[in-house]
């Protein structure tokens, strides 16, 4: 093989609260040959997700924290440009933890061929990647919803809540999510067909709740934790499920806002309940094929926010946390 | 029937923090005439409770607020000394809701016959009523104790904590309690049978579980609340529950402090569950029978601190809170 010139994005430092430019380093590195069964993807896009700022943090985690001076942790789609491996041909496309970076150089393990066209390749780090498999997991497996209950749905516009919401919706649910500002509000009711969504910027997030889940909530998927989440406990149902998925407005904190409120949980005989998605990893075949017909039946929408370059991923990791997207956040390399 | 001179505590005023004298009265008044379907009870002891502590407060619970001006809500054991009730016979013993008084006029209803001897009553509050009832279903039904499993427990000295911490044991579990001070924590070892107990008065909880739990807490029984919540949840495992059946800390703060580290439910793919033990009510004969077994094979140990008194109501009920008791505490008429 010629020699190719990687670009990547290195992690540099811990950060303390939120990162900042000399948490990662734009660097340069050659590879010049391949072992026996190593492979080398060129990633094409590169997913990027609230999760990363969690793999940063040096503490016990569901996966091992990202060390000082490696490649930025994310999971990628790419193409097979080398191969020493026979599990892997050279021109296929796979997906995986490619990195922030242009190559990747691995010995597969944990990649997958993916079967499709270079134009479908980012709805597999969103509706058919990670992304979609937590929504689809969290709704369907750990709070079981049920035909006709209320699901109330934190982070309604962003990348997992969207899905998880439609996919609450194609189950019978009546669906209402909480977003920031009209532009996301109106998205989430009129593209994905939501039964309503309160702006949590500009309306009091309990009054609208009490508003527009007269029969209390059954399930509230969370995306974001804090007040929101305090809100939301106020009105859970008796025998509610509380999908803790994520909590962005505190992955930033050193000082976490925990849910005051948690008693309601007592109160109503409710749960909270955690999830990975890597414990459905023996299932993500079938669920994808499963939302691959939802696709197709133009019941479930995909919504990607691709950026550019990876230059860019400092200002587009940023834009996880400022609620200046609307779907999942993507960089094409 | 001859008239009844009735001395009963009346709720007089919600408090705002820890109650203080003027939250009750001590008052008089006579009971004259008793209508058909009608029975008289005389409370013999009444149980004291955290849980009355949230039943004073106005808000949405799994049971209506006491009403300003009522007697305050208690469990009880009497006996009926007047009936127009085929379904009471007088002489008999009951046990049922029948508040902070010396006599309760009721319709009977939520009253059951308990067969015993008068000198056995005060178990009818503790192992043998809700008190019990909820250690056994929160650790069989909501827990769902497996052998071998690591069971930590709150206010392990205390009236629910103590009976939890025997019925993991009976079934198998390594126990490891949590109490403040020596004495509590001796007893909880060497007369409950706990495999350990951490002394939160004296020791920092999060390291001593570190140590006393080394293979992880799969199970939390928590009454407590507070700091001791968030140490605990530092060291769940993988598919842990955490029962949430108190939170003694907190019930008095209008600020509640809630879990900072829930976020270590995601992490772990746990569960954090509400129990309220009158959804098992159908369950509660079966319950006492089995616990009676315990008891009489020496397997389960009893405990309970009485007190003498209508007056002495308040001295007692702060002692819920101040940490100064063990076992259940219960106010002899």
């Amino acid at each position: 093989m010629k020699r190719l010139e990687n670009k990547l994005v290195r992690f540099m430092k811990r950060p303390n609260g939120f990162p900042n430019q000399d948490t990662w380093k734009l660097d340069h590195e050659n590879i010049n040959d391949l072992s026996n069964g190593e492979i080398i993807i060129q990633n094409l896009y590169i997913s990027i997700d609230p999760a990363m700022r969690g793999w940063m943090n040096k503490a016990r985690s569901y996966i091992k924290p990202v060390e000082i001076g490696d490649v930025m942790r994310a999971g990628s789609v790419g193409k097979v440009v080398y191969s020493k491996n026979k599990l892997f041909k050279e021109g296929n496309f796979v997906s995986g933890w490619g990195g922030v970076q242009k190559y990747c150089r691995t010995d597969g393990k944990g990649f997958v061929e993916i079967n499709t066209k270079k134009n479908d390749l980012p709805i597999f780090l969103s509706t058919l990647g990670m992304t979609g498999l937590t929504a689809y997991f969290g709704i369907l497996e750990v709070a079981k919803v049920k035909k006709g209950e209320t699901v109330l749905i934190s982070a309604a516009a962003g990348s997992v809540g969207s899905i998880a919401g439609q996919i609450a919706k194609i189950n019978g649910c009546r669906v209402i999510g909480i977003a920031g500002g009209k532009k996301k509000c109106n998205y989430v009711i009129n593209e994905l067909g939501f039964d309503g969504c309160i702006d949590y910027k500009n309306e009091s997030v309990s009054r609208s709740i009490f508003k527009q889940c007269p029969d209390g909530v059954d399930v509230y998927f969370d995306n974001v934790g804090g007040n929101i989440l305090d809100s939301a406990l106020t009105f859970i149902n008796r025998n509610a499920r509380v999908v803790i998925c994520g909590a962005i407005s505190q992955y930033n904190n050193s000082d976490v806002l925990g849910p005051k409120n948690y008693l309601s949980i007592l109160v109503n005989r409710a749960k909270m309940m955690g999830m990975v998605v890597f414990d459905y990893k023996d299932r993500y075949t079938n669920a994808i094929e499963e939302m691959k017909v939802w696709i197709e039946k133009g019941n479930l929408k995909s919504n990607e926010d691709i950026h550019f370059g990876l230059d860019n991923f400092y200002n587009v990791f940023q834009k996880l946390f400022n609620g200046n997207k609307l779907g999942k956040l993507i960089l094409k390399v």
